[in-house]
């Protein structure tokens, strides 16, 4: 046997899996509907704010996340690959460096602001489990050029717009918001009363220090201060960082005069469920003032639905000069779960219209039939099986489809059709050029 | 300096590319509004003849595309590498297998026929070029279940519906069919006058053989033939395939019969620009009967639009029943190379119904109204800017808005805004609310 017969044979003999790859989504048809419903939805949001479409690959050059991403998304936990030409390339875990890279890459030509979204599919290698696949699609809107409060305000009108635009009501999800900013100003303020600096490449350190100061005794908190800004300054915080200092200080901040000029907004366009919650800084190192993230009420679905916040410097990334930017995405999955929980998920609708039955050979006639009907806009499905009539219509009525026309020998004679409703299993004889005015009159 | 910090500076110094990754697009808004036109093309189309909409993820085990898969296709120019469990990934190079696989996966409870399509990006390794790229957008539509010639019928009249849903003339493009069933039927006829027999996992090769007998002396056909199928069995055919024997078996077919059937339900249907190309074969080694191709009239896209064909053994790759399929693939890139040379591609229109301009401190008061006029589904995009009123018009206008509502301090406070119709300038002064009424009577 020689080697082609035997590759043959192998073809033959080996059965494939029919499994998808593991931690990833099929979308039978019904799947498909939930989904589409789900991105329709965010799409008519995000329009309804004057957001325009973009989107990117889902390859980048794996340089994109070396710096500047979350501890979360760091180079472990994404799909990261040599091409053919050794090109190190990731598929894309987030959405915010590619649109980062879009905006920089026509800095000088695009006229700010811009109100951009996309529903890119993103990726992450991690174990699979309820609200976090290896892939998922993710809602992102961001706002690019210097629109300071009034940005911050749009950015979380739209979140809650677009829950309520799913059906949510104001006690079934909470609006979380804190300032990132706000902390740093605190801590610049106590470091300037010593003459001392603090240099934004040192935030993220500083920030990540503090966050888990609880877990460390005072020597453990004080010696890793001092790894990261130096003994002297390290000094300067731990004895200046004090509540009384804190609170006096916050008032005369500008990051607070805009976070509460921020919160004023909301209340006066009717927003009622958003609440700040100071401990809350979300998990990427590139927020610089606002942050955000939406909670189900419910208790069923314990982490964030979705979030998001400033991220002013990211443009650094490509030496492009600063553009100020707030965003956030919102995930497919976790919206999912949060629908369902509520009951939310809209019946299936066929996006059919009419269902052609044929009987006899008359396939050819239902066909042109269909053309005529599709030219007047109607969705039609014409029988290619071999079924019977009862056949025929019990299928179409389990697709969900509404309306049937019956074509047999004697109807094309006749040029007359049987149209039938089939929930309520209504009839009526219609002419050939009456089926459409017909049609919706008939349930 | 210690490692973080150093780690820092060469964040802050290293500017990384603005460029996308070779051979895939970045989508702007403009761009963005041509790929959505044409894939809500394709959907309209796909759905007007009651195709149901699915999806699987791009990663697929690359042994789905070990076998039956084109040589076009072969390993060398997928995507395929390793993930962190060790498991042999692909980026999906075409969707007709995966869809196969949810066909088998759920071969016992799917109601026959399906009529199924979906939109997924694809991937090759290759040298881009026009009409190529490493990443393309594909409208498949495929129907599973014993459809014959109705099915084949169908495939071909939604393929001829999607071309004039972009507006193409029959003139401006032509439908190649063929049917590689009949060449095998005539390579069994002439080799069963002997009791031969030939086995399906042969005849891809001996397809390939005949495809270049051409390119070979008498001798070195005779040989590889006689390698592929045996020495007396090799003789056989080279004996019995003659232009005689041939013409006089054509008409015998089972294979001919259906063919010359479809060419008349086309005919009957109205389609007009149909050809027989006894030629074309496509390169998949999956087709096993009808095969099409649609081809530019114009002479500037040379190769084919886009084509596919019947593949009734593809089920076999997971060990399952066979099952009738027919279905073609519809790449972006070609369609859009189409729709550039026919100037088929429309003019730009602006998703946002409305822009609210607004003079002085009132962004506040301009939101609460976009809200307002969301909730009767308009769409509208308040300025976020601190532009004067001619700069924010202007912007709007540049956007392709029509229409732009005023709102300063005067107008908040008598409630009623300056309603300007962009286009023309028409302007009126509208109370809040007849806004909307007045909106569309404006230009």
């Amino acid at each position: 046997m020689d080697e082609t017969a035997s590759e043959s044979n192998n073809q033959v003999n080996t059965k494939l899996s029919t499994a998808p790859y593991k931690g990833v989504r099929d979308f039978y048809p019904r799947d498909m509907a939930v989904f589409t419903y789900i991105t329709d939805t965010m799409k008519s949001a995000a329009e309804a704010f004057g957001f325009l479409e973009y989107s990117t690959s889902v390859l980048e050059h794996a340089e994109l996340y070396g710096s500047k991403t979350s501890d979360e998304m760091s180079r472990k936990e994404t799909y990261t690959f040599l091409d053919r030409g050794n090109r190190l390339v990731t598929l894309r875990p987030e959405m915010t460096p590619s649109v980062t890279r879009l905006v920089a890459a026509r800095a000088r030509e695009l006229p700010l602001p811009l109100k951009w979204y996309s529903i890119p599919n993103c990726f992450r290698y991690e174990r699979p489990q309820k609200g976090r696949l290896r892939e998922h699609w993710q809602l992102n809107c961001d706002i690019f050029g210097d629109t300071g409060v009034r940005g911050e305000t749009e950015i979380i009108t739209l979140a809650h717009y677009i829950m309520t635009s799913f059906g949510a009501t104001e006690k079934q999800f909470e609006i979380q918001i804190n300032n990132r900013a706000i902390l740093v100003d605190i801590l610049k303020a106590c470091l300037e009363k010593q003459g001392f600096e603090l240099e934004e490449s040192e935030l993220s350190q500083v920030m990540r220090i503090m966050d888990k100061k609880e877990k460390l005794s005072s020597q453990e908190y004080a010696d890793e201060l001092a790894q990261a800004l130096s003994p002297d300054r390290a000094e300067t915080l731990l004895r200046e960082y004090t509540p009384d200092n804190i609170a006096a200080l916050i008032p005369t901040l500008p990051a607070f005069q805009d976070f509460m000029e921020l919160q004023k907004n909301l209340e006066n366009i009717g927003i009622k469920n958003v609440r700040h919650e100071p401990s809350m800084v979300r998990g990427f190192d590139y927020y610089t003032g606002l942050v955000f993230e939406v909670f189900d009420t419910s208790g069923e679905n314990q982490r964030s639905l979705f979030g998001g916040g400033r991220y002013d410097n990211l443009m650094d990334l490509f030496g492009a000069n600063r553009i100020g930017a707030v965003g956030f995405g919102m995930g497919d999955l976790r919206v999912r779960d949060f629908l369902e929980t509520h009951g939310l998920i809209p019946d299936y609708q066929a996006p059919t219209d009419l269902f052609i039955a044929t009987i006899g050979n008359t396939f050819k006639q239902a066909s042109l039939l269909a053309q005529e009907l599709r030219s007047d806009d109607l969705k039609v499905s014409v029988n290619l099986s071999e079924q019977k009539l009862g056949e025929q219509l019990k299928r179409a009525a389990g697709d969900g489809i509404e309306y049937a026309l019956i074509v047999g020998e004697d109807e094309v004679t006749s040029n007359t059709f049987k149209l039938k409703h089939l929930p309520t299993q209504n009839e009526q004889t219609v002419a050939r050029n009456e089926v459409i005015n017909t049609l919706f009159s008939l349930d």
